[in-house]
């Protein structure tokens, strides 16, 4: 929903003066009061304002600008994504778990020129350090899940689309591919991105 | 926003003939037209519906109801916990891994008669399995992140607070506690459950 520029004013009389009647309002814009009606009625019945009997209009919510389904869902995942971790395919398990470690991250995407060829995760690791691999000598190519398998993102998919297929195919992170030349790998978006998107929008809207 | 009945019956009403005028949708509720005319903005200026002069009203979103805030992220973490899996102290890392993998979780709660004593992550046991620890005498008990150093919920704790905690300690598991007996675990939110919910919800507004 889309305020109107007068919905706007009136909000903002409203936290200037309240409480305030809407002869007042009307008075603050110009206006004459039934004029005014339908825009107070709206903003009573979406909690922006809030109408006491014989006292006038208050400011109601914390939630000034309504929630938007386009802010939280439909935005781009470019918007989000952050620069992916990357490994060598020659590199070593041992290495991997490291560079896990330093990076405090969940995935490891394997690379070569910028080209995804598989990714690693925490999962993937313990299963070969829990198993008699020689984690000094095995190369990560040799434990990666590997293209075409992995699930990624084209740039141009929207935040619902991730949360999707992670929710979905139960995984951490989604590579995201470039759009011009489908092996690049471009970003990253996992679980945490995500998550973090949605929870700051909300603490956007209780500002 | 609440819709109200009459909101409701009008929405039903567009529906079943769009387009439909506004004189129309009078004659189905043996309403006057001036009557409605709040009803109707409130509906177009939401999105709910659509009005295209000449023509009539439609039936614009395929959001139904309005995102709401309350739903999104106000809503008791008691509606979206799963139960833990949980582990005793005296079970071996081995243990541990093997039933990470079995019940295919990020992390498990390490209990004595539902008491929590602390957690283990992934990257506990990957840093284990990684040094020389012997997997098959270690407990667990010695690697687990301890109470009170585990970050936790309360069970009347709101969906907003788990993704914020989860966001600002970097965390993937929050236990949640019973609000009578603040020792014992009754459930946990994990990164997945809280993203799951905001997913869900989305899915159900587009539906």
């Amino acid at each position: 929903m889309e305020l109107t520029e007068r919905q706007k004013r009136i909000i903002q009389i409203v936290k200037e003066n309240e409480p305030i009647s809407a002869d007042n309002i009307a008075k603050h814009l110009y206006l004459s009061k039934p004029t005014l009606r339908t825009d107070l009625t709206i903003l009573t019945m979406t909690g922006i304002l809030d109408a006491r009997p014989k006292v006038g209009y208050f400011f109601a919510g914390q939630n000034f600008e309504p929630l938007l389904f386009e802010d939280l869902y439909e935005k781009s995942i470019s918007e989000i994504m952050v620069p992916p971790v990357v490994i060598k395919k020659e590199a070593t398990i041992n290495d991997a778990v490291t560079m896990l470690f330093m990076h405090d991250v969940g995935t490891l995407y394997v690379t070569e020129n910028q080209v995804l060829l598989g990714i690693i995760s925490r999962k993937d690791l313990l299963r070969s350090t829990i198993s008699n691999t020689s984690i000094n000598k095995v190369p990560v190519a040799m434990i990666m899940t590997r293209m075409p398998n992995v699930v990624t993102l084209q740039e141009d998919e929207r935040i619902l689309d991730a949360g999707y297929k992670i929710i979905q195919h139960q995984i951490d992170s989604l590579p995201v591919i470039s759009k011009d030349n489908p092996a690049l790998v471009i970003g990253k978006v996992s679980k945490t991105v995500v998550l973090k998107h949605f929870i700051d929008e909300a603490m956007h809207l209780k500002k």
